[in-house]
């Protein structure tokens, strides 16, 4: 196996930074790693973020949720959805491409884009030996969030990613079985196999959780995550998103 | 520089592979990471179909735009946003978790999610010496290419991924400037300062046409770009995404 095999295998997120800054060399080589992922049609149709303001750092971390790691950290980088350059781009040639822009496809495109340049990103930063935490959070409050980093139209801010020298290993969480996850020539519908392979992954989960906190949690995968979504969060997205010139 | 970061940095898609087979161990090791991957929630909220089937991959390939490197590859992967393990999950605890799993917060995390593993596999294939190239172009014809695989609901293939030892390596593509994909602490909306910025690119991306195309090719980016989003593709999409369960 190789270094960049064990770097990405050995990933869990971490939640406990030191206040240590990143070099600046180094932040600047993660965004250029993050620009060499491959990105749909040429478009590189996202922006990244840079949050240094310390003032903005512990504002977006109340939007978040209140996560410390998001104003605790070496850094901090936010992903968007970007079609901002696009349009101006193509009034430079005198040409309208909002249908194309506002579609779904383009809301697609913009998302992945996004989430392969963040995860070469990710992987650059592990491989520093730095941690790395997705925050998802700052969909929480997206409307201040977007007023906080001044976006304009036809930009969406989607995830943060906090980046710091961990003060805090935690272990990883074991991932679900590979025989519901992957799939060969076609998806499989036998739900007594999807059953089966869920209770065998519960009971991973949950001796995983009962050796990590002495037995005091008691949680399986399935009840988990059934917990997570039976209450909605931020329906107010869908329409967002349409305001800020996407998915219409 | 590691070698993780270098392997990063060197990407560029492959679009014509030999027809060598990848060993299934290094396929295995490809899913391992990618589901390595960091993930909203601990939902896992995507699925991986790997291709074998000489016949779909034709088909595939067809149903693509005629790209021969999706029938003519090491291997064929399908990303695909999921959420139908995660209702049967909720179904064995009685509960109803639709109003989550269709709303457009849970398509935004099935895509990232997928996308973070992906780019993952991309990595970790790259790391082995193989050649990647993403295909967006099984949206074009999504609904067939759900019959194909036999996706339930609340399935969505995204994009594929052809993998395989390059027969031919094209140069990479230069990114956009760093000054106006990154920014710090507020999104930068000078568009003189942009306008700028973009005609320094145009010519990179123009003088890297001519260079590879000895003179024939005379394209900019915001030309290109503009081109690719004057006519509207997959317009579809929203229609069919919302007949799979998601983005109601």
């Amino acid at each position: 196996m190789n270094n960049t095999i064990e770097t990405i295998l050995k990933h869990r997120s971490v939640r406990a930074f030191t206040e240590v800054e990143i070099p600046q060399s180094d932040v600047d080589q993660i965004i250029e790693a993050a620009q060499a992922a491959s990105t749909s049609s040429f478009l590189q149709a996202y922006s990244i973020i840079g949050i240094t303001d310390p003032e903005k750092k512990r504002t977006l971390s109340i939007l978040a949720g209140n996560q410390s790691y998001v104003k605790e950290n070496g850094y901090f980088l936010v992903f968007c959805a970007d079609l901002y350059r696009h349009e101006q781009a193509a009034e430079q040639h005198g040409v309208d491409i909002t249908q194309t822009t506002e579609s779904t496809e383009a809301f697609m495109i913009s998302l992945i884009d996004a989430a392969l340049a963040a995860q070469n990103a990710a992987v650059t930063a592990e491989s520093m030996g730095l941690g790395i935490c997705y925050i998802g959070g700052i969909r929480n409050n997206l409307k201040q969030v977007c007023e906080l980093l001044q976006t304009p139209n036809k930009v969406v801010p989607l995830f943060g990613m906090a980046i710091g020298y961990p003060k805090q290993i935690e272990e990883q969480k074991p991932r679900i079985p590979k025989e519901i996850i992957f799939h060969e020539n076609q998806y499989m519908q036998d739900n007594d196999i999807l059953n089966e392979n869920l209770q065998q992954y519960d009971q991973i989960i949950s001796d995983y959780y009962k050796q990590r906190t002495n037995a005091k949690k008691n949680m399986t995968w399935t009840k988990q995550i059934t917990n997570t979504l039976e209450h909605s969060k931020r329906l107010y997205l869908n329409d967002f998103i349409k305001q800020c010139g996407f998915l219409r």
